[in-house]
């Protein structure tokens, strides 16, 4: 089943079918508002002789969406409500950073010096609405003043993109949006689905048998979330961040998704 | 950089050390009270004529370390105490699982018809403890009875692990041990690390500069719980388990590392 490598390391064999494997696409340029993301996609898929596969999926940091439907902010054009700047006066934030944060969320769930974390519109749980200044700079002023608002719509964005790469390569696949999460209980941020088209975002397993032919009673795995922490591992956070990552081996047959199959319902929510 | 396929589908040159590849190791046996894990695993790659190489980690499902370590309780020799029928009342769970849950704790956090989340006394945030029924069976008695508690100490487990398949490869790897856990504010399970050894829990990026050169000012990543995502996703959790995936193009240098970089302490988390 497998081959041996003089070099002492691992090789496994064309075609085996268990491997997931990751790879971040080379060469995509910096993106600006208006850009047309799937095309600049193919273009360095076609560039580097490529082509993608039925059942193959593209990871797309969440950033390259939102600068391409020109999600950036000035902070000098906003503002701040008295609301954003209560909030301001708790966090220690910009109350105009505060302003667009309160604008992106449903309801705030904590506040403390230096930290936000809100129901954001989309339905899921995060710091600062998503709203990022890191890797993120404007056409005009200080570039210091720039934020950057998540997508409108991710799913919406993803099925876009999914459908003109698709068009193009004539196969069948998924696209995943992602960002970086921190979580309840552990430190670190985590690459997290914020929006997904043409693959499941949770699959149940509830009623197979186990290797005891116990039926699993429990088990819905988040298999857009799992695939979006790998793909996060490799982008690389900072300069030499690579925002697409190609996969191969997703172990589960694609299918129509949502974003809102990840989201846990507010009724089942015991921590907010 | 690449090479394009005749099939259509995508092929990475070799040595493209971008990739991110995860494998399962093929078959490995069910694993018994008092196997000798690292013995298996070396066999396994011996049949298949691998070899393991400077910088590769191997990801382990929690199950078959519990297994080998003899961590599987028959319920019939559970006393439930009091505390532990007070909360079968509530959760309307047998009392002596409850029992063992307590038993695993620190503390509970919440409770709910056929639900109770604690911290585990290794510090992080789960349900039941993290004691499992699926996939387990024991020697005697009634298979139904039987479950399986998680290691005694998962760093340690996984540095044994380490040390012993270190010695025999010649190479330097990193372990890391995961489980299934849930989410607060997400549905569907997520694989999530309960130990480790040899490789960074967290990765600090901050100060680092982003595209734009600013210095990055949060950016702590949680790259083995994205790496415990990643061999989650193909590990399944029915019937055709893989319990160890290979892992080749971990993007972070290997050092000593715990589980303890991965809890948020007690005094920064604001949703107990």
């Amino acid at each position: 089943m497998f081959t041996h490598r003089e070099s002492g390391s691992l090789e496994y064999p064309k075609g085996n079918d268990m491997a997931l494997t990751l790879t971040p696409l080379p060469s995509l340029p910096i993106i600006s508002p208006g850009d047309d993301l799937a095309a600049l996609i193919l273009d360095t898929l076609e560039q580097n002789h490529l082509s993608l596969a039925d059942g193959d999926i593209l990871v797309i940091a969440q950033k390259i969406i939102s600068k391409a439907e020109g999600r950036l902010v000035n902070l000098t054009t906003v503002q701040p409500s008295d609301r954003a700047k209560e909030y301001a006066e708790i966090t220690g934030k910009d109350p105009r950073l505060l302003e667009l944060i309160l604008s992106e969320s449903k309801s705030v769930l904590r506040t403390r010096e230096n930290l936000i974390i809100v129901e954001h519109r989309l339905g899921f749980i995060s710091a600062n609405a998503g709203i990022d200044h890191s890797n993120v700079s404007g056409p005009w002023g200080n570039p210091e003043d720039w934020v950057l608002l998540l997508p409108e719509n991710p799913d919406f964005s993803a099925e876009n993109l999914r459908k003109a790469i698709e068009k193009a390569c004539g196969c069948r696949i998924g696209v995943v949006i992602i960002d970086s999460h921190g979580r309840a209980w552990r430190l670190g941020t985590i690459g997290t689905t914020i929006g997904l088209s043409g693959m499941p975002g949770l699959v149940d397993l509830r009623g197979q048998p186990d290797l005891f032919d116990y039926r699993l009673r429990m088990t819905q795995v988040a298999a857009a979330d799992e695939l979006a922490a790998a793909a996060s591992l490799i982008m690389g956070q900072a300069k030499e961040g690579t925002p697409v990552v190609h996969v191969q081996g997703f172990p589960y047959p694609l299918r129509e998704g949502s974003l809102q199959e990840l989201i846990r319902p507010e009724e089942m929510d015991l921590f907010r």
